[in-house]
């Protein structure tokens, strides 16, 4: 059995019960390592496990899943995945791949940041589609979440924007010398984002977001206990006026609030706001938010 | 501390580690038992947990929230939902109370039907706003979710539909006569769900839904073993016409396939097509994907 398993979100613990026994059965264990990052170290998975992990990078998982796959339809193979194993990123591939070799494959799933971001307390079915946002470039700065979040917004709904990483990234002398040393991991902070954000539409003009009359809602480590998790929330203007240690350890991602928005939902993330009064007042006249 | 927990999707060891652990901790352990089902017995949750648990219906949360959080600020208290906290119903209510008592309050996360909808193969961010369907009777016939998938399907978006189930009915002599006695539980099947579909797209006729041309994905048990577990996609035609015996035991989901469908998707999807003939054709031909 191919048992492809989601992590949760924070550390070795959110593993669901099921998960962990099908990890301690495998014969050999994957961890994927491109589309997300863990928070935790993989040796603490390990020790927590009793088991070594394979890290899986994106060249291996396209080039050489032949050997994820070996031997899977006598005994058990585990691929581990941060969050939900059809999260952003799915791995309908490797599905794909297994069905084809008539390996059986059970998906065990857990949370996610499509899921989890409820805890900012607004209603997941007042989401629209969620978006990405890339590391701008100089030459590159592609702009198309600037259209998915107007037709958000036009609906009243809100956007999940999950922020870029780059995970074994080779600079171009790197790259163009053929030598594989990769670059720290970078991840977009949450200022940083805004700003770009803020750049697209003073390029496009077309209304869709405002510094001071959009609300963001950031949220990082979402899960995690309350030295981790965090979540802050305010105008635009005023999230990328932080410090970016306000904004806790990456991963972050960043809800573009929709004017769909409850009262209870306002006071609920009130308690997270850089300023109470403009978050409330935002709220009421430019959202048209009743509140009490 | 306050703990609500999410229990996943399917039985007792969807659990996290750290969701178990919390259980084990608790003074008291309550059962949210009335957004959604769990698919074990509560007897059975409890011989895993080795704990008594305190079933907690919508009355007991909405009047006796206080009891729920006695002494929450000295002992564990562990509060568990189906699914994730933040799930297709939020717990925002009981989270402001205990905040106003000053009871620390810690949410871990599990997989809802939110994410692990994903397991049909569809991309997740191209999903909009979900919607929910309830039984329609003779005089109330509810239709905003036309208006929603409508919304979602002009941005070539899918539609995550959630369907009405029944728990704690009282019959409206029971009502009237004050006695507190309860019907079976009642689940929407996809075939009424469908049937109610097309019952509003021809009062409406907005040309929203199709029988021969919208495709639809049915869902239950996701996350469950390949006997409990069931995906059934089609032509909303295909789909209601199927027994309902086709698509397992509750619950179910239907996902109304928006026209951004990559040919990958088509291709994962169509092992479990009532028709892959169909379901290539219609993906082909009215949703316009390229397929190889």
């Amino acid at each position: 059995m191919l048992y492809i398993i989601g992590l949760g979100l924070c550390d070795e613990k959110d593993i669901t019960v099921r998960g962990l026994e099908a990890v301690k059965s495998s014969a050999r264990v994957y961890l994927e390592a491109y589309t997300s990052i863990l928070m935790v170290q993989k040796e603490r998975l390990e020790a927590f496990y009793g088991k070594k992990l394979i890290p899986a990078d994106r060249d291996m998982v396209e080039t050489e899943s032949d050997e994820i796959l070996r031997n899977a339809d006598k005994e058990d193979v585990a691929f581990l995945v941060v969050g939900d194993p059809f999260g952003a990123t799915t791995h309908i591939d490797i599905v794909l791949r297994a069905r084809a070799d008539k390996i059986p494959v059970r998906i065990i799933h857990n949370a996610s940041i499509m899921n989890a971001v409820g805890a900012c307390g607004l209603q997941l079915y007042n989401f629209g589609q969620s978006v990405s946002l890339v590391f701008f470039t100089e030459t590159w700065k592609p702009d198309s979440f600037y259209d998915r979040i107007n037709e958000n917004s036009g609906l009243g709904l809100h956007t999940l924007v999950l922020l870029d990483i780059k995970v074994k990234e080779q600079s171009e002398e790197n790259l163009a010398r053929g030598r594989k040393i990769y670059e720290p991991p970078r991840y977009m902070s949450v200022p940083q984002a805004v700003s770009q954000l803020l750049e697209i539409e003073s390029l496009r003009n077309e209304k869709v977001l405002s510094p001071s009359t959009t609300l963001g809602i950031a949220l990082s480590r979402v899960g995690g206990d309350d030295n981790s998790q965090r979540i802050v929330c305010g105008t635009l203007e005023e999230l990328s006026q932080q410090p970016t240690e306000v904004f806790g350890e990456p991963l972050h991602s960043l809800v573009i609030v929709g004017n769909r928005l409850h009262h209870l939902e306002v006071n609920f993330a009130q308690e997270y706001a850089v300023n109470k009064e403009t978050w409330r007042q935002v709220a009421s006249k430019a959202y048209g938010c009743a509140l009490e």
